[in-house]
């Protein structure tokens, strides 16, 4: 049996503790770098290990001598330095499971740091949200030591993906889906401020509900692509229109003059001439002329 | 019985008219600034109207004269043109129909100076796609001739709904559903673009059509939203993550830069602190928020 420390132990470090020891997960210990200062987060810390049921160390070296697997959960903008931490209590029998939310390229960078000196090590990206979810929060796994990290956390409940690829595809796929799903929070955000500020947010949330509910989503998104590569430039018009509206209103329009540039280089391909204003029939087609004419 | 007149007759004016010819309506007739030239495009508006069985008329004054009611089709960009050929031959039993999509500002100075010559005007906003719907297209009408201008063409399978309000409400509802739409589809562009350039067009499908298929769209936006008030700084870091990763690819990430600034400018209310780490509990409780906080 495998025993389980988490390095870092903020909310996710936390949620995903608390309902493994309620599976039954027995010697789960944590370690924080809160845990080493004298500051007020240093007691959240240990109220919630307490609360988890969770074990604490007072260094990164007893965690990683009580482990055998590491699950790090630290802000992404410490994960370099956690990584580094690890790295020299580590042996051939510990395996560094990288669950920050961090660049692919940091991620093959540490790969290749822990495998140069005998460490497995899984890329692991978390899908969803860890509070709503806790241990159970998709994760999609790359690396070598994906496989055993999933044979010894799902008997947990851990709902674990792996992925065929090497550390770096799995924080990849994350960050590309992030790249739509940030963009949509965001489109969100700036759209009903809008709505919201010109006294019409039910009226648009409607309307756009309604657009959504009448088709899969994928069905949608392919047919606005394809007409985009013949509508491109009326759409950017009309786009630079509500930008007008928007600012007229004091509304600072960053999504939307993000969105009017795109729409424009899309534009700019010339593709409405070329296919005689006939959009291509599906993405593959659309994706071929994206890149026939290097589309950026 | 009323008669239509088009003005403008691309490919909006041509599917509109066509179908209004087929359900029976009489005496349409169109005129094209395209008619008055020597170009290319005077045969295609003739062979146009020779098809849908609609008559041409050969200058705005003839095509008043003739019409009781005149549904403006132009491009936005001549609709102020358009306009102001219309109102020296336009007299108290004429219905003015702007169907272009323009500025919601425009169309409220052109309704004045309709106004002013005691000429109905109808601000109408054309709300889904021309080709596809033909004369059933839905229409949001607002301003004092949209009843009349509804019971004219109901008979005849036009879909008009009736804003209680001014011109200008019209159009702007559908700008500032446009705001919406426009932005996704330059973000499903910019996001697909990525995902093809790294090989991962098939896995960002898949994951983005899950992530809506779960739920109902309002419900995922309005989380999205509400859970952005304290989350949104963390959320701008991984999409900066995401907008690296496209740049190293080399990409141009136009819209993932308009939202990182919009999720900072969310980050930068400072509510994270305010409510505790709570997130507001639905939409209304996060537009006070804005409003509170002068979210621009």
């Amino acid at each position: 049996m495998s025993t389980l420390g988490l390095l870092g132990f903020g909310e996710a470090g936390y949620y995903i503790g608390k309902g493994l020891v309620q599976e039954g997960c027995a010697g789960l210990a944590a370690y924080d770098a809160a845990l080493g200062t004298d500051g007020p987060y240093r007691q959240t810390v240990l109220d919630r290990a307490r609360d988890a049921g969770v074990a604490t160390r007072s260094s990164v070296a007893e965690l990683v001598a009580s482990s055998d697997i590491i699950l790090c959960l630290v802000p992404s903008q410490h994960n370099e330095a956690a990584a580094m931490s690890v790295l020299p209590h580590a042996g051939s029998k510990t395996l560094y499971v990288d669950a920050t939310s961090s660049s692919p390229l940091l991620k093959e960078r540490l790969a290749k740091a822990f495998k140069d000196k005998g460490v497995r090590y899984v890329d692991a990206a978390i899908m969803s949200a860890v509070p709503a979810d806790g241990h159970r929060v998709p994760m999609n796994c790359s690396g070598d030591g994906a496989v055993a990290f999933a044979d010894a956390m799902r008997p947990y409940g851990m709902r674990i993906t792996i992925l065929d690829g090497d550390p770096g595809l799995a924080s990849r796929i994350k960050l590309a889906r992030s790249v739509f799903m940030k963009g949509f929070e965001a489109l969100c955000i700036e759209a009903f401020l809008f709505a919201k500020t010109v006294g019409l947010e039910k009226e648009i949330m409607e309307s756009v509900s309604a657009s959504f509910g009448k088709e899969p989503v994928e069905t949608m998104m392919t047919r606005m692509m394809c007409t985009g590569a013949i509508h491109a430039g009326r759409r950017a018009h009309e786009a630079e229109e509500a930008r007008d509206l928007m600012e007229a209103v004091g509304i600072v329009p960053t999504v939307t003059n993000g969105a009017i540039d795109r729409l424009k280089r899309m534009e700019a391909l010339g593709l409405k001439e070329e296919l005689g204003g006939l959009p291509p029939k599906d993405m593959p087609a659309l994706y071929g002329l994206w890149e026939k004419k290097k589309f950026v």
